[in-house]
């Protein structure tokens, strides 16, 4: 793989140094992107920390490859002896990353952006996007291609989103918030009011107010309040396809995988964790530093600090238990089936 | 917080007149906006209707509160009291409900509709919306901007779709249908007829057929029928990010929490109600009334009435039983297992 | 039901003639549309395969039937015997496929392409799409209103983007992909590495890579790796709602169901099946031609062949069996614990 803005070299030796590490072969090699070692070709860096991974890299198209410094180097190979091959991909990719593809400064010829919108000098707004009136926005936020942002709403400095992303009347965003492509902030939650059998729209006349350096996926759903604010807290992170319902408060640095749903008025706290495909039922507090498992179900609080999984939701020990239990069950009822004195007798009516 | 649309203010009098209620303190001072007690601030009106909440009330920034007639009011707090607070809230968010955000009447000047279609003088077409051929609109009905209504479609009367909505061809919406931004009615159903270990496509030729009154969440997904329609009975209210597969047929009144999922040719009656993320394989039957727990997967039929939880989903007490039984397992087989005669020999053999 | 081109029909003796089956009644009746059963009304086509459907038969209302050999035809219904009805409805159903949505070859007035990118002649680019610099567009590809196709991204021939797709920088489509309304294609993948309690983003740099005859359903996900690329194989099936993650490499005719989420770097071999709101974690291999039930939660490699469900998921027969037992366990458990001489004094106490 050559990376996403190709043309672009680093020597190595200049890599090298920049991670502390020292170059076996020549420090004059360009590289041009990087890869996994399986894809990796002409010009690319890769990484290898695990030893499995060695064989791998005799036969590796690489250009040069991160090394621990307990593995051994095949012939030909150009490395970078580095304490920790893995973090210092990382760092790497920072190097070679473009960053968010380019919104051109300005406001494009097709925007639509309300009279008594003011973009700064250093915002940009992309092609068919819709500003409306009382907006604000702060300096450097850019907004790609084919967004909405609702009347009164007000995004932050140096926010990005990405191409087709809703934020709907009066929702907030802090600094440095980043959306992905098709989610929707401010869509209205699920209130409804049923009167003989028929469901009476309750206004939801609240906001979504997300925290600075919040990231959201691609496709996912932050719902208005009814009354008050959906809070997304600082330096949470949240995956594709995610539900957050009408009042959820969702605290600081939360990670949020894919999928995952969070019901009304339900308050999650700082340092929390769900897994993928997670649900949690309204009106119920997750413990700050909580770990919830993929696919788990919660029905009620989870104290602060616990790791839970399965549903309904258990601490993961007690599930892994369980299920281990369940496992062995039928082999254990047939046994001790065998110690039931009435057993014969109905063994023979049933069959 | 206050409302979305500020500057508005209403005497608190003319409040408890609509509420019927009555005044404690000053029916001059002007609410502005609704809020949680916790959030209210300056102008906000509140509510409390659990006594546990009282010591809240001291402490609140809220200009007044509804309040239940048994609990007692703090010094210096101005009150309503109503019988019943939360459905008097319920009344009053109505009061300050500003509607859906404004799509200006007649055709936007970037909005792109078919020749031969007509808009009627009341309705509403968005910036770059597209309304292809053969589109019929009902009186009233507005499309948010980035909308896109495929040829043939008909909207009845007073419908509103939020910002970026799919409407695809040849698919019907009744009267006063709201689908929120991101939704998608009529992608072609997930049908495939598998080859010699290829998938070929089966067309898709049939509609969406939404009833009146229905209201559809942001990021939905309604497919179009392979033949006939998939059906969304009148006054249905649907989640965000639901999935409802071709040849579904949803009843009058169903309420479908975020994240379920409704497979092929299944069909939900009247009344019912599914859980979020809930999952119904294709071609069963769930009956009128029936309560479909969140996260349950449903895999036959379920009566009428029924309610379910759990996976495979069963009646919600058995759910129960067994969950409660299974926590007590491990506990049980060790017990148990002390009774057994071969129990001794096979400990020793495998510890 | 009416196909959504109305107006066209076809003689029943030229459809009998290629389905090769024998007309009894006359042939000459215009058939104009399919329907199932129930719906069918003039100038439909329906079938029946079963014998439970013959009573409705004799109530419908439809033109023509396609019969199985063996079951009875009712007095004045048209019908086509055919050996196997559904197989000879599905080719039916392509003689009315009308074929996509019409986007007209060419770029529309509204379109905003790069200056450098070539659109085939018969390519169509319609309404308010954006293409960006470096874009490749294969022979006959087109792309629906308000799509979005970013810098540097390359989509093969005959591809068909329904209204609204994102296919983000550097992404690559093979030939005849076919993608739905709201998709997103090449989002960032989600990965941050935490540093003292908060997420630093790790840039990523790779791509989506999607092969020959895929096909797409509506607001799915499928992120971009961090390195090299994520991949769905040629003539693979992804459903709505989708969630496929970083690095994920799916493989030939994979078929997955709706709201699936696949996580980050998990392999998924040629031919499996992955049921509705299955989950994989991530970093797991599913060997070719396994099926993964609905619903299930898989948390480890699944060999070739196999069939699991449940959560943990394990082998679908281990499932149904532990779900049997726990069903009867209640019971069970009350049997044997009369069995258990510490039982006595237990009931007592905690009675």
């Amino acid at each position: 793989m050559t990376g996403p803005v190709p043309g672009r070299g680093i020597p190595l030796g200049r890599i090298a140094e920049q991670l502390g590490g020292t170059v076996e072969g020549s420090p004059d090699v360009l590289v041009t992107g990087v890869a996994g070692i399986e894809e990796a070709g002409e010009g690319d860096l890769t990484f290898v920390a695990n030893p499995k991974y060695v064989a791998a890299l005799a036969r590796t198209r690489a250009t040069a490859v991160l090394l621990a410094p307990a593995l051994e180097r095949p012939d030909g190979v150009t490395a970078v002896r580095v304490p920790d091959p893995y973090a210092a991909m990382m760092m790497v990719l920072r190097l070679f990353d473009p960053g968010p593809p380019e919104v051109a400064p300005g406001v494009h010829a097709t925007a639509i952006v309300a009279a008594d919108v003011t973009v700064p000098p250093d915002g940009g707004v992309g092609p068919y996007v819709v500003v409306e009136r009382g907006v604000v926005l702060g300096a450097g936020t850019r907004i790609g291609a084919h967004g909405f942002v609702g009347e009164g709403a007000a995004l932050g400095e140096a926010c990005y989103l990405h191409p087709r992303v809703t934020v709907a009347r009066g929702c907030r965003l802090g600094n440095r918030v980043v959306v992905h492509s098709g989610t929707v902030i401010g869509a209205d939650g699920f209130g409804y009011a049923p009167v003989e059998g028929r469901y009476h729209k309750i206004p939801q006349l609240g906001i979504v107010d997300v925290g600075d350096d919040v990231e959201i996926g691609a496709n996912s759903c932050i719902d208005r309040a009814t009354m008050g604010a959906t809070v997304i807290g600082r330096g949470t992170k949240i995956d594709n396809l995610v539900q957050v319902a009408h009042n959820a408060r969702i605290g600081r640095d939360v990670a949020v995988a894919a999928q995952a749903g969070i019901s009304g008025s339900t308050r999650v706290d700082d340092g929390a964790r769900l897994g993928g495909q997670a649900g949690l039922v309204g009106h119920i507090h997750i413990g700050a530093g909580a770990t919830i498992g993929a696919q788990a179900g919660v029905i009620g609080d989870i104290p602060a600090g616990e790791t839970v999984s399965g549903y309904p939701a258990r601490p993961h020990r007690q599930t892994l238990r369980a299920e281990a239990t369940l496992r062995r069950l039928p082999e254990l009822v047939k046994r001790l089936r065998a110690l039931d004195p009435e057993r014969k007798s109905t063994e023979e009516e049933s069959s």
